[in-house]
Formats: structure tokens, sequence, C-alpha cells
């Protein structure tokens, strides 16, 4: 049997530390084909390039033997998906996989994510995806920890599947690999961002602005994701992609919509 | 009572026909201020501006008595919205309404969709939101066969009020005003695009692609934003920013994740 075709990806840039852990550890579980945004596109959300062109070129990041095929991508992290799959890979990949995003993806922000964006546009393909984020915004964060728990869950990926429609969204909380205890199932935390607008003036004398934000965590549930990490587990969110609310779908057909 | 406050937004940009048909519609259910991107931001799905200054300022786009107050911005449609909640309102809105976007966001499309993160980013904020779309991609689209069913469908949202967690995405087919049957209240189609990559050779030799695709409807069911589309309605899907896969986690929790 030949080995998995894995696709890995990212939202950091093709030179990431935390790309770079995920590619090691991928090399253990199959082939590995890296295409990954030339530049960083964190807070992207699913956005492709549709006025614009696309570059990509074949780069060699590591040049030991056995090093893995990689692509640099002048688009966004769906972008490097789509043109991974028409374009750049001789198969059909296996999974998909795509971090370590430096930075969680918990909760609301698997809404804003790059890094789950390109997960999602696999998992619409039909393609198993993950995608994975460690709670640690530092371009030398330290992904050695969670090395273990990244590959066992790539590996009951690749023998139980992924359920049709579904994307896995792994957070790993900052911590060492004594203060880990395990990973956990979750639903997504209810919680949104407290915006603080940071207002400037410029040299030319125009104000502008910088977006910053604190998270506020809503949801006092001991099931989610927020509260996984806070102690001290890594957090599973299966995620989907049909953003029908159905259980609204009764309530909604209760308006007066319908009159002429 | 005073008039409700409504914030108009779009991702095509604040001079599109779209959004000047919207904000002639929402002058007639209350007191509207428009906050939109100063360029068409199509395809920016849920990008936030994170390492960039975003600039806003106050335009006039019609000298009108009555005119609304208008400020345009340099960033996307999630920046707009956070953006008028925290520094351009005098107070919190009403309801947000999103569009009238130049081209479809049924189906999959939301995904990728700035006028719906517009309208997402408010709901997120817990403000009723509404994303309206117009299947015709045509900058002189004709938006006004819709006009009476968007005041209808804002004013039993403002009426009835719009389920916690839910943010409405409407889509209007490309019709006459007699070909338009009424409002479905529907579920996301399963569909996907089957990308072409345009390959081609710049001046300088070098290989760029443009992204192309074809829309692949992949779902039979009559109860579909697609379906109804098709049959001459309005859809309209409750959808909700909790991508939580409820039904899998049973299944991965199957996994075996949890042995040392």
């Amino acid at each position: 049997m030949s080995k998995p075709l894995i696709l890995v990806t990212n939202d950091d840039g093709i030179t990431a530390p935390g790309l770079r852990t995920l590619v090691r550890c991928m090399k253990e579980l199959g082939e590995v084909v890296v295409v990954a945004p030339d530049s960083p596109q964190s807070g992207m959300g699913h956005a492709i390039t549709l006025d614009n062109t696309l570059y990509s070129k074949r780069v060699v990041i590591d040049p030991e033997a056995g090093a893995p095929k990689e692509y640099s991508c002048s688009g966004t992290p769906a972008d490097c998906v789509k043109l991974a799959l028409q374009e750049l890979l001789d198969r059909r990949p296996d999974i998909c996989v795509s971090g370590i995003n430096h930075g969680s993806n918990a909760s609301i922000n698997v809404i804003y994510s790059g890094t789950m964006s390109a997960a999602i546009e696999a998992g619409i393909e039909g393609i198993p995806a993950i995608g994975f984020s460690l709670c640690d915004y530092s371009w030398e964060a330290d992904f050695t920890p969670a090395e273990d728990a990244v590959k066992k869950i790539v590996a009951q990926a690749l023998e139980n599947g992924i359920p049709k429609g579904v994307v896995l969204n792994v957070n790993i909380p900052k911590t060492d690999k004594a203060g880990l205890k395990g990973i956990k199932v979750c639903r997504q935390a209810r919680a949104n961002w407290k915006e603080k607008f940071d207002k400037r003036t410029n040299p030319s004398g125009k104000d502008y602005y910088w977006l910053t934000g604190e998270f506020q965590l809503l949801d006092k549930g001991e099931d989610t994701d927020e509260w996984a990490l806070s102690q001290g587990y890594i957090s599973l969110v299966p995620t989907q992609f049909d953003l029908t609310a159905h259980f609204a779908i009764q309530d909604i057909n209760t308006w007066n919509l319908h009159e002429h």
C-alpha cells in the first residue's frame, strides 16, 4: 500500500516555525507536499483571490534528503488549497492539514481564521481536513510539546475517516509537555471580541485606526473548547460548513412574509 | 418612539448600485447610517485588518435633503461593522443590513461572502442582521423588482426579532417583478465550485494563474436555497456562526485519542 499523501498548508506563511513543525510530524505519517502562502495571511478568513493574478513557485526550504515538495503561493490559504488540488498535486491527497497556527483559533476565532479556511476549503472538496493552532502568538512559540498529539490526531483521522461535511479545529494550550492533560472533543464556546480602535493621526494630519480588542468568553459551559484549553487539554471541535441554523427555520416560518 | 437605527454596509463598495437600492429601501423604515468599503471587497470572506491601518471618512454620495450619514472605510466589510459599532455610531443600531450584493451568496457561496461576513460580524455583536444578494453579477443589474420583499423582510425582522446566534442570508433570483413568486425559508444547499485555473505567462516569462470555476449543485432537495431560487422564489436561510458539528461529537469520541 502506498503511503498516504498529506497536503500541508497554513496562513502564517511557508517559512513559519509552526508549519515546519507540522511538516516534520507529517513526514512520519506519509508523503508530504507543502503549498503555503509566500507571506503571512492571518485574519484573512475565507478570502479568495478573484480580481488578481496568482503566482506559485517550487521552493526548497529544507535542502536535506527526503525533504518534501514545497510550493509557495501569492494567494490566500483558501487559494493555496484550490491551486494544490487543481494544478500542483499529481493525485488527490488523503488528508489536508493546516497550521500549526501561531495563535488560538478556538471559539469565535474560527470565523476569522485563515488556518481553518484552508482546512474548510479542503473539506468542501471532500478531502478530510484538520486545522491546528497553538495558543501562543509568538513567532518563537514552542511547538514541540504538542507533536505527539498532532501525530495521534492525524493518524486517527486517516484510520477512522472524518464524517462527511466536517472539518476538525484543533487548538493546543500554551504549556510544556508535563502540562498537557490529553485531548478533548468539544463544542465551540460562545464568545466575541470587545473591539477597541486605537485612533491616531498620521504625519500629514489624517486620522487612522488600529484594530485592537479583548477576547470576551461569554460561555460558562465545561464542554467547550475554551474550557478544555483552560484546563490544559487540547481541544478538538468538529466544525461544519453547512451554516444553516435548522432550529430557526420553524421560528422564521411564523413571520408574515407571504401576504401581498 | 424613535425610528429604528439601521446600519447599512456591503462588500461591493459604497458607490455600488445594490447598496444605493438598499439605502433607498431602508430610508422608508428608519434612520439610516452607511459605513461601507471605499473599494470592492468581493471574495474577502470574513477577513479583518490586523496588520494595517484603517482609514474612514465622512462622504456625501447623495446631496439631497434627508440623505443618510455615510462613511467610507479602507477596510473589509467586517472592519466596517466593527468600526461603525465602536467608533462611528452614536447608539447601537437596531438592525444591520448588508448588500444588496451583485451576485449570488446562496449555498456554499456564503463561506466566501464579504456581504454575509459583515452581517455575521454584526450578529456576533448581538445585533439582528441580514445579508441581501441578487443573483446577477452585473454592475447594471436591476434591483427594483426585489425592493418590496427587501422592505418586508427587514420590517418583519424588526417586528419579530431574529433568533439569537442567527443571521439571515437572503438571495433574490434574477427576474422581473412578475417572475418573483414570493419568499421561502430554506436550508443551505450542498454544492461546491469546480475550480479551473487559467494558466498564463506574463510579459517577463513568469507563469501566473487566474482563478475561474463552475458552480456544482450536488443537492437535489426541494427545501434548499438553490431550489427556491430556481423556481423564482427569494430564498431566506437562517445562518449561524456556531460552526460546531454537534452530530459528529459522538463519532469522534469513538477514536483512540486518550491512550498514552
